[in-house]
């Protein structure tokens, strides 16, 4: 099914990561944060390749690196594609990287032929979505979004720099924020192609799947408080363990989530005092992370998880006590643009696999400002992201690519331009 | 069933048990350590009270304060009684001490009236059981059975002062601790009074019991290892989540003890880690203590639990390693000092309750010595210990001490004493 062409881009793609990920703050581990040295070197590299594929490129006030390929008329609306330039600590080299690096290829495709699309295609390599820096995500793609808080100027990195200063640091103009915000003229859709970051599509054999929509979260704290009792005197049935009931807890969300099959949930942290061998736990905090693509999942198990835990707590002689810590409703994509990246699978002869993501992404700002959709790329390795044995393939880099590129000149067809 | 003089001996040994517990290193807590002043001070008190009901009262070479009323025989077998004058940090008054007061008590009484027994008595008060100031447990009533270790000597407090230099400083003398041993000479029997620690008695509506062994123990911590993965990412039946594996473990052990009946088992610590909300957790750490009364019952639990876990692991696909931390077998109580006990029980009109130590005291280093056994007096405010919440009412202090009294009386027939 591939070309020797397809392979050689696939291996292309891989080499630019490879070169890519020399811009690191920890080598040999890669971490690149928002408007660090490191980060302006990856983004001149990346304008390098833009340009090399026919386009403008230039940072935005904000530091998000833009590449513009004009369409066929000069009036032409904007088509966005990107993913985003920065990383968490001792990351892995595709997160992020490879749906500009695609993109781009995307593009060079075009310029190769010289041809022109019926919208002007841009090209994003967004600075700041992971938030490792400044403990904000998605800096880059809200801003475009219309929602960046001016107040975030004001907060400082663990070194005290402010984001203000860090953006002057930068080169970029911290003041000219607001030229960043694109609602005036919004894009027709904005397309992000992702490594999946999970096993979904490795344990399906697939090399790529159709995002349904970026998952919404809700998390929570749990605490329990019971008795603290001497391990030895306490006979069994007299017990108040929090950290038995924590545990019954736990099974409980695990069961939930499995029965709706729609959802995720997950117990990350778990603290038990007074952590005593000898000593019956009295009091056990916990997180809750639930996520599905669809909010009414969602709600309805966190429901059924806090019913389940207020249960327990009761019959336990357990005092039970839950903290909200964040909420998010659920991104969806745009059904017109997942039936275009639905069509170009299709035409290349693959199974269309539609799946939700866990994960947050720079396109989970777009529904704000424009439909988005996105494409997602087999993860290697067990599906494991974040982490500097993250792997892609160089055939699974070049059938994604050929896909966007297939995408995208539907895309133009799809959507009506704005008037 | 009390007459007025045991109303009034119940109120007057929680009146010295109060006045004691003022020798405290941390006032207003109670805090008591081995070989300290307030140790001194309070074994000279104890020594008075001893003084006062007819005994000659002096240190031996390891600080234990050792009074002793002659038999009716100048070579009467000694038959000895005692529990200790250390304390935890912030402990309760009642826990060591009660025992040395209600055994007083028992020779005050006979002392008032003239009488001697077939046996001497020797009411013991240890000088350390808890362990606190050295980290060895039991130094007081083991080093009498003849399991001193020399060694001990050289352990360093956390201020860096030395055994040897601290019974230095308390007046006694380290190189005499030879002459702690009493197995060229042992006692006929050890009779130990102590608060249950527990609530047992409580909720049965019973001022006493009769222990039946003080539990064997056995602790180990467990090591699971599963994988960490994307709390959004990685759908439920792809994961590895050594918590969920660790809170099935957590419940097992409870239902294995509670269907045993006459086990206790306890998880007191677990560490999950990374521990991030976002994060499945990848590996968990917990501790086990299991213990009961028989030895057999303790290792079939023990067994139980080991093999539950191994198939949770197993069927979860997590790795299970199991660290053994410490065992210790029960220290049965001799059947007929127990059935003294139940007879000066019974006399007294009062149900009679057997049930196990799942605390440790001193009476467990003594089978070594001599038959030993133990009798438990209630403990209130829900069976709390090692707390300055801890509650004894003046009515169970007085029946405990009558009881004591009379089976004191009934062992020394009970019992051969050594040729």
């Amino acid at each position: 099914m591939l070309t020797d062409d397809d392979r050689a881009l696939g291996v292309r793609l891989l080499a630019q990561a490879d070169a890519l990920a020399a811009f690191t703050e920890e080598a040999p581990a890669l971490t690149r944060t928002y408007l660090g040295p490191q980060h302006r070197a990856a983004g001149d590299c990346l304008a390098g390749l833009m340009r090399e594929a026919g386009m403008d490129a230039s940072y935005d006030a904000l530091g998000n690196l833009v590449g513009r390929y004009p369409g066929a008329q000069p009036d032409a609306p904007v088509l966005m594609i990107g993913s985003h330039m920065d990383s968490v600590r001792n990351a892995g080299r595709y997160d992020g990287l490879f749906g500009i690096l695609s993109a781009i290829a995307c593009v060079a495709g075009l310029h190769a032929r010289g041809a022109r699309l019926p919208v002007a295609l841009e090209v994003v390599a967004f600075g700041d979505e992971e938030g490792v820096r400044f403990g904000i995500t998605l800096i880059g793609s809200k801003a475009m979004a219309g929602a960046f808080d001016p107040a975030w100027l004001s907060v400082r990195d663990r070194d005290g720099i402010s984001l203000r200063e860090a953006l002057v640091a930068f080169g970029a103009d911290p003041d000219a924020w607001p030229s960043v915000d694109r609602r005036a003229r919004p894009p027709i859709a904005f397309l992000e192609s992702h490594i999946e970051q999970g096993p979904v599509l490795l344990q399906e054999g697939l090399p790529v799947g159709v995002v349904t929509a970026i998952a919404g979260a809700q998390r929570a704290l749990v605490h329990l408080t019971g008795l603290a009792g001497h391990a030895g005197t306490v006979p069994m049935g007299s017990r108040q363990d929090a950290l038995a009931a924590a545990a019954e807890m736990v099974l409980a969300v695990e069961r939930i989530a499995l029965a709706r099959g729609d959802v995720v949930a997950t117990v990350g942290r778990l603290e038990a005092r007074p952590g005593a061998v000898n000593v019956i736990p009295q009091d056990v905090s916990f997180s809750l992370d639930v996520r599905s693509g669809r909010d009414d999942t969602r709600r309805a198990a966190m429901a059924e998880i806090d019913a389940a835990c207020a249960a327990i707590a009761a019959r336990r002689g357990i005092a039970l006590r839950r903290e909200p810590l964040y909420q998010a409703d659920a991104a969806p994509c745009d059904p017109r643009l997942q039936a275009c990246l639905a069509q170009a699978i299709a035409a290349r002869g693959l199974p269309v696999r539609h799946l939700p993501s866990g994960a947050g992404h720079d396109a989970m700002a777009f529904p704000a400002l424009c439909p988005m959709a996105m494409l997602f790329v087999r993860c290697g390795n067990g599906g494991i992201s974040h982490h500097p044995d993250e792997i892609l393939a160089a055939e699974d880099a070049a059938i994604a690519t050929r896909v966007l590129a297939d995408a995208l000149a539907g895309v133009a067809g799809a959507l009506q331009a704005p008037a």
